[in-house]
């Protein structure tokens, strides 16, 4: 009976027993009670979100009189440890270095349910989890993982909504239930994660820093370092030396804005290659069943993350190319070309040249911008898988193509002078465009009734015959069907 | 006995055992068992988020053996379809054309719900859904529909988030209500849509493709078109025929430029004016118990979408403008402008025109930006009735104001040239003028006493006499308090 | 029993009455039954709603048959408000002002469950809440405050997101939970706030208007129209007294763009302000465990505000920046240069400074941007603690720095021209300048570990002496180890 009581899932159960509701509903139901051990910050949160909630609130410190009053919210009992215990509940809000220190308590806690609050120290250590050593000090006791990635923070100040999660794990089910159930109570979105081992995973959560951006930043370095130095080399360097031409000037602003693009053309067409690829394996292989390798999974995650860097160097670039006409230098230009007379004729095709290549390169933006704009979460959640499929792959080619149209029109006037060529070194936006075209190529292959037909079988689950032992063959399709 | 009785996550146990629940917890409540028809993409993405969750999963395919080892996550037992129907719930994770090859395991599926996460192959179909015809051919299971909306992708790697729905429905409570159960479980916001009937629209849901863009999209590229075409005609052709004036090269850029601002303000005004038509109607038939017709309606619910398209526009044109003067154009005027050295001779009001619109300009397109950020998912709802109401009618407003100023700066000077209507043709920018001041004019008249009060009272739930039986008026206002 | 088998809480049940599930299944799991007494919007709205989630509704009108047919969805019920009273769960959908017509029917309103979903009419109101009122009324049904944050509109389109919440409170625990059942039931993301006393709080919720931006919106304003009228007077007013010099239209644009980048630095510097005073405080007092004076806990709740509006002026001030070439004025002045045939000789230096200013601008203006974004409800959610900590600090100090280099960089050639000091006013970017290098100073020495040691050791729970009683320095550190 003891458990039941307690459990913030009993809410329900006074309406079960008919005989007297109204009496045992206040305090079973409304107000299941919750025992905290300590008397820090995220004790003090979360003993006033359970307050706010209408749960009954007792924490247990050291020496409670020590406390300066007014620390705590109304209505939350300050005892001593022992006395605090009451309850099927007890949150540990201390740091896991001092749970042996509870050992004096074993007796008094068997039974109970403890509630590890507490994160990893560091990343990668040895041995067993906060969690499963706890397990190992308290065997009476059902130990259960959770509300660790909540900082006294959002404790307090939290929005009650569900989409901030409390992801919870423990071994024994009923335990994990009591605790589950209480996190929604507090309004948060509560997610069983499985049993105790799932606790290392869990303490380390709050200590990543954007593992998924990693390799992505660091190819957009690579990639932006490549270009810089190629373009300082060629632009600034060779003419300084070659004869003595002081472009210096340019490093902070238009080498940066002329490696910006290529940069984030090659990053866009990154985006898509992995697709291409997994497809081609597909059809080599002639089954989807076969697992892709480790590299190419790993590719196909950081899309989302390449196109994102991608979208930021080309808005980079639009700023920048925006502010080159503000630039002191750019005075400079008009006027002494105004002052030296110089009488620049009209060449109807260089206005339309850049008049192409400008809104080629607006609208190119602007559809990536939309593409951003789905890929943030709420955004996203909003469309169904057919809008995702359609902004992600169908926007996403057109923003490739109009980018590469914005290349080419930029360069169409000089790709082919000898003096674009100097030092033997093609200009920046001709390496840029490499990749783009092989993607695109690639993916109008893709798209030719000889690839496209099998490769659809293959994803409704046909599988070739090497793929398939010999008496499947009568059969037709039997696993064919499986979604 | 108790814990389990109370446990919402027990709905789906007494199916199991009903004689010895407290033996059966650990595995009922905590691992619930759960079995898996067919082993394509997503019987393999749903049983491994099932063993996240930590429940048991038996997959059920045609030959296991087949299978290639490790395609499926640690835990996961394969075996024969009929060895794998174990537990109450079973997923259906095939093609619905191959539902007829499980009629041989009707015998063994009677008594279990079956949940069927197909998805419609063709928008507009005839006849039954496939959850309906599921449910004929196996009369004695009750078939559940959901999960169908979710990709393979969604279930591997989507958060445990709430916000991410599952939209279920059938016949039988207590099996939707297992069904509700297990994906909250899984971390997705479970809602109960109602019965089977309403499977056929579960179904075609994920074939949507933006159904409530298509209005306000076409009405944007029609405006466009009318604008551009109009601008060329008076621009670039007349005058290329009149004169022999060739402005080709105006195409690109320059008319898309006019063309813009012209569509976003009378697309601005577009989201404020079925407002008022309802304001109207309701002061004209004198209650709100009325429906509008269809049409209203439909209107009412494409102004987010109006508006999120204006902005689009408003903020294309920013673009384009600020780029007009990195055009190659742009430097030949001034070169040769200073080449023929001209004087320009400094006139005041120039200057404060271009500077009072280009600021009227900024600030319209500012605040349109804040009220497309409200229109954020995640935003939008973290307003309450009265700041969305002040963001979407207050600041909407001001900048329609903002905007109609701008235009008004911009074309003071001119508007009263007769160059500008040669060819009998007004300016754009006068015929992009009249529906916002329509609009703006007609708001002004309804803020006035004589219309607003009526229309408060209304709206408060009054009704004018020829809407009253003629008894009502003695009682003072019955229906009047219903909020 | 009538009452349980309708609250949608009984889902649970089958487990109740183990004899015969499959029968009392149906009714009581599937179809709880809703009265709403009223039939305005809101009645309709959520009759629907409860419609669509499979619910029995029935509605209570004053006289059914004055409702136009069709006024509700298919399904519901009509009746008399007496005929209507079914069920355990009644909805008020009237205005409070006429609860007291409903005491008619307080008989039959006794033993059941009344939700009020009211708002307050005003803020600030004296005495009893409307909950509260209504539950003196009826002593004998348990009153239920809840759904009254939503609109009509939210009930009826709103998606069927948890993230959308309901607020529930009442005295009477049972009866709340089956409200926050039902609420749940409607996929809305349902949250017990308390007893009774709380619904004063939800009532005026919908009331409040951006309440946390108030502060720092006034910020904002002071900041701007004091470096606005500063400027006017040193570049308007004065040239004008002085020497008749007329630069009124610099009031337009070249004024507020000079305001613009001194608010956004400064309110960027208030952001970090508060950071480094609780630092100092708690060094000073040497504990964590006193509380802040309350002007410093106010001003670091709306840190986030003051970061975001002063992201708004340095994204105008950019954007004012860029129009500044677009203006009537600049064409004057470039052509009028080439008319007097200015030689503008190349001053490298210039060069380089103008380069320099505006990269470092781009550049804190794009880090500002990331940290705006992540503070989209739903970005800011998917990122852990460390993740948040390294881009609102770690962004934020970085963002600082760029552009107090922006400023320096724009400033260092006039900085130090007695003509920058004229009429002995400093010019504006050294006023804007003195907070910034404060907070960056003040951040600098608490890098040192003369500070940040014992900071760290403080906030890690550690207390100095004088805070600490006698005794407690015996034992090492009981309380230290609290998380």
């Amino acid at each position: 009976k003891e458990t039941n009581q307690d459990s913030p899932l009993y809410m329900s159960t006074p309406l079960l027993d008919p005989q007297d509701p109204m009496e045992s509903v206040p305090l079973s139901v409304g107000d299941p009670m919750v025992c905290i051990l300590g008397s820090g910050d995220f004790s003090r949160s979360l003993s006033s979100r359970l307050r706010c909630c209408g749960c009954r609130v007792v924490v247990g410190s050291r020496d409670p009189q020590r406390l300066p009053p007014g620390l705590f919210p109304e209505g939350v009992e300050l005892k001593t440890q022992r006395g605090a215990l009451e309850g099927s509940l007890v949150f540990l809000a201390l740091y896991p270095e001092h749970y042996p220190s509870l050992l004096t308590l074993r007796p008094l806690l068997s039974g109970r349910i403890l509630v590890d609050v507490s994160n990893a120290s560091s990343l990668k250590q040895e041995g067993l989890s906060n969690a499963q050593r706890l397990a190992q000090m308290f065997p009476c006791s059902s130990v259960v993982k959770g509300f660790n990635g909540l900082s006294a923070w959002t404790l307090l100040t939290g929005a009650y909504d569900h989409s901030r999660q409390v992801l919870v794990c423990g071994d024994c089910p009923s335990s994990k239930l009591s605790v589950l159930a209480l996190a929604q109570r507090l309004g948060f979105g509560a997610v069983d994660v499985g049993g105790l081992s799932a606790s290392r995973a869990l303490e380390e959560a709050p200590l990543l820093l954007f593992p998924s951006w990693r390799g992505p930043l660091l190819t957009t370095m690579l990639l932006f370092s490549f270009f810089y130095l190629y373009i300082a080399l060629k632009n600034v360097l060779m003419p300084f030396l070659d004869r003595a031409e002081n472009n210096l000037h340019h490093l902070p602003l238009i080498t940066v804005n002329q490696a910006l693009p290529a940069v984030a053309l090659v990053m866009l067409s990154l985006v898509y290659m992995p697709g291409l690829l997994a497809s081609v394996l597909q059809l080599y292989r002639g089954t989807k069943y076969k697992r892709f390798p480790d590299w190419l999974d790993q590719w196909m995650c950081a899309r989302k993350q390449l196109g994102l860097l991608s979208f930021l160097c080309a808005a980079l670039h639009a700023v920048y190319s925006v502010c080159l006409s503000i630039r002191r230098a750019s005075g400079y230009m008009i006027l002494n070309a105004a002052y030296q007379q110089v009488l620049d004729s009209w060449v109807e095709t260089q206005v339309w040249r850049s008049d192409l290549y400008l809104s080629s390169g607006i609208l190119g933006l602007g559809v990536l911008c939309v593409l951003a704009l789905t890929s943030l979460p709420s955004v996203g959640q909003a469309l169904n898988w057919r809008e995702f499929t359609f902004v992600q792959s169908g926007l996403g080619y057109t923003s490739l193509v109009l980018s590469v149209a914005h290349v080419l029109f930029f360069g169409w006037d000089f790709a082919f002078l000898p003096r674009a060529y100097q030092y033997y070194l093609p200009p920046v936006f001709l390496l840029s465009l490499v990749l783009p075209c092989c993607v695109l190529i690639g993916r109008f292959l893709l798209l030719l009734p000889c690839c496209s037909v099998p490769l659809n079988r293959i994803r409704r689950g046909w599988e070739s015959k090497q793929n398939k032992p010999e008496r499947e063959r009568q059969e037709n399709g039997a696993v064919f069907g499986d979604v």
